[in-house]
């Protein structure tokens, strides 16, 4: 009988040694780059502080600190608190083949337990990667069905990155392994119709949470079924899957899903990105008064985005903003998606110049923006793939700036250049204490 | 357009008042005397100790009480493991169509709760019949598919209970109530692969625990969709299901679910129920030794228990130790179904007698057996509603020898009358200290 895809995850989770993961470690510091940049530019964001309040009574020792806030809490909080704020909105990496964000169900819970325990840096990078490994190969094996369906996808394979994660810095058995592995199953929770809510932040968080409590439940003696994810009755035939095996475990330890991350330069849905780009090409070309904005793009594209924007989240996934953020704003960061900016009337009378056209030769991701400007000339650009895709990935020195940013967000004295330091040389460090002392405010 | 379903609950939550309801109380004092019994009786089950190990790190101030234990922790914590230990054997109660054990996910908050914030008596019996309710309409309007495709009903709707009762306590406006209960949605996990582990118990307990947790972030300003339960890409559709509309929301507060509740005299699969009553009943014309046993039964029966028995879990779904405690001990009591009794020489001997017969006319639930004895004589008892069905439900003094036999298990102190006089009198009590301090060992 073949391996249970948890023995198979907890033999990769045990045995993987830093030689055979080292040459993904860059990747590993750009994702948790990208995440100290999302986490600190959202923590103070009221939501978080809602969160705050509802989780801080039931917290144990405070041992570990809440990313640019300057709270502790007990490990499990923290793990709850940093994995919203990460990927509050949608900023956060993206691992394209199945729309999980890696990074916040993982890094979260992980820095808080390496706080908690005094891993190296060296160990909270190795959990990391094969942390975000069983989260995409689970998301691999139930895509592109399982996010249809209605699940949150960040938060239904985030809890087994968790868990995967949190049992390797924990130095649990294979067998206990395997049994966090399949305690998260139970734990997998979050709908797509609750995305526009705060609700959204409950699956994430809990993602983060019960993943690491998985781990401390079985190193406590807790075991779970050996097929928990896979069987009969498991966690992928219950979501409506049947689990791709071949996607699941099929050369475990030879490929690595974090190489296929991507950060995204833009806080707007990502289908969104091309169409801001190619705006930005344009704005310097414009000599006259715009009169008309005819964006074309596949039908992903149009029903995402042909849309009014009445709030901060629309603004996000509109098409006509995009192009207003391109065009006339030059910029497309943060503070380009949240009032005053959204209701500038400036802004919504470009808006309104926009039109969407569906063209069904063009790939999803790539936009055509055609402008017809006062003195009736035209403007063409076109955009194949989009900054920040895995054709145009983000530079360093881009999630730097994108760190920055974030900083700048949270209006505090972080230095930047120390904690991106932090991180580039997080394999050398002999704890994470001054890793996160950086990522709290002054 | 049609209220959404949490609009419907939350009307229901926050304007049922006692006269509405006062006359379910009865039927809900027997069920929460059934739980104080089953988790009394599991209070010092080894899977408990270690829960309790890998939670009170974890715990805020200890506000709530452990019942059956000498330990306190937050009411998130309380209700993790209250939850755990009435549900541990499904010695529990049983809502026949949706198989809900409904009062562990939705009375162990609801108790931590009232703990901590000295609720009444009255407020305790109308937040768990609400509670209740809710549970029970969500499995009704997913039953039977849910179930049968991998869910863990009484997790992945105890969590909605558990939200309900705690919203209800909180007293949180409608809207709020509305946003715990589409949060609880994104909560609701638990797969029945699962269910021969411990990780079963960690999807009761956070049953109970997250949904007491929703409320808290309703409170604090969390909010949810409105169609989180039956919308498009919401919790019924993404868990396979179309929700029966009907079901979920039709004539509420005109019938309760709490009326169909029902109380198991036996430890073992509700099953098998039958099948200990007639040989309970044979057991005193037994003039000379058994030389055969059969049993017959539907389809449903001899899938679930014509098995070997190699563990305490096995026992509990065995035909042929059904026939064991009913023929050869007279007693089906938690003693019945753990070491030293099941591996006993004259216990193996008579299941090895032991044979089961499918009988397609007979109904689920119904068990004729015939029994051979070596003077040839040839007894037969036909059971059809076991003891503790709806036609035979069990009577309040069966329910208070069950209460009697959980302490006894739990072998100390504790005083079953007084316990039972608080629960039959409880909406009389002034705030739960006085009854949640009877079920603390002496």
């Amino acid at each position: 009988m073949q391996d249970s895809a948890t023995t198979a995850f907890a033999r990769l989770i045990t045995t993987t040694t830093w030689d055979d993961i080292a040459p993904q470690a860059h990747e590993a510091k750009r994702s948790l780059l990208n995440f100290f940049a999302t986490a600190i530019g959202s923590a103070r964001d009221p939501v978080l502080a809602r969160a705050f309040t509802a989780i801080a009574p039931f917290s144990g020792t405070a041992t570990s600190g809440l990313i640019g806030r300057d709270e502790r809490l007990d490990m499990l909080g923290a793990a709850f608190l940093n994995a919203i704020s990460a990927n509050l909105l949608d900023y956060d990496d993206t691992h394209l083949a199945t729309v999980i964000h890696p990074a916040a169900p993982v890094a979260a819970p992980l820095l808080a337990l390496a706080e908690s325990t005094g891993a190296t840096g060296r160990d909270v990078l190795e959990a990391f990667i094969l942390g975000v490994e069983i989260e995409c190969r689970i998301g691999n094996a139930v895509s592109p069905g399982h996010y249809a369906r209605g699940w949150h996808i960040t938060s239904t394979c985030g809890v087994f990155g968790a868990a995967a994660a949190a049992a390797r810095i924990m130095r649990l058995s294979a067998a206990q392994t395997a049994h966090a592995l399949g305690i998260a199953a139970s734990q997998s929770a979050g709908v797509v119709e609750n995305l526009p809510s705060a609700a959204k932040n409950v699956s994430v968080g809990n993602a983060a949470r019960n993943g690491l409590f998985a781990a401390v439940l079985a190193q406590a003696g807790y075991d779970a079924a050996p097929r928990a994810i896979e069987g009969p009755l498991g966690w992928a035939r219950a979501m409506g899957d049947e689990a791709d095996l071949a996607a699941l475990t099929g050369g475990l330890g030879e490929t690595w899903e974090i190489a296929k991350n991507t950060y995204k330069p833009y806080p707007s849905g990502i289908v969104f990105h091309s169409v801001i780009d190619a705006c930005l090409r344009l704005r310097g070309k414009l000599r006259a008064t715009v009169t008309e904005v005819v964006v074309e793009g596949s039908a992903l594209l149009l029903a995402r985005g042909d849309r009014a924007v009445t709030s901060d989240r629309d603004s996000r996934v509109s098409i006509h903003h995009a192009v207003a953020c391109g065009l006339l704003l030059g910029k497309a960061g943060p503070a380009q998606f949240v009032e005053p900016t959204i209701s500038d009337p400036a802004v919504v009378a470009l808006r309104a110049k926009v039109r969407a056209a569906r063209d069904d030769a063009m790939a999803d991701g790539a936009a055509r923006v055609r402008v017809t400007l006062a003195d009736g000339t035209v403007l063409t650009e076109m955009v194949e793939h989009a900054r920040g895709s895995l054709q145009a990935p983000l530079t360093d020195a881009d999630l730097e700036a994108k760190l920055g940013e974030g900083i700048a967000q949270n209006n505090d004295g972080m230095d930047a250049h120390a904690l991106g330091a932090a991180v580039w040389h997080l394999e050398q460090a002999p704890d994470v204490a001054g890793l996160m002392h950086l990522a709290r405010p002054g």
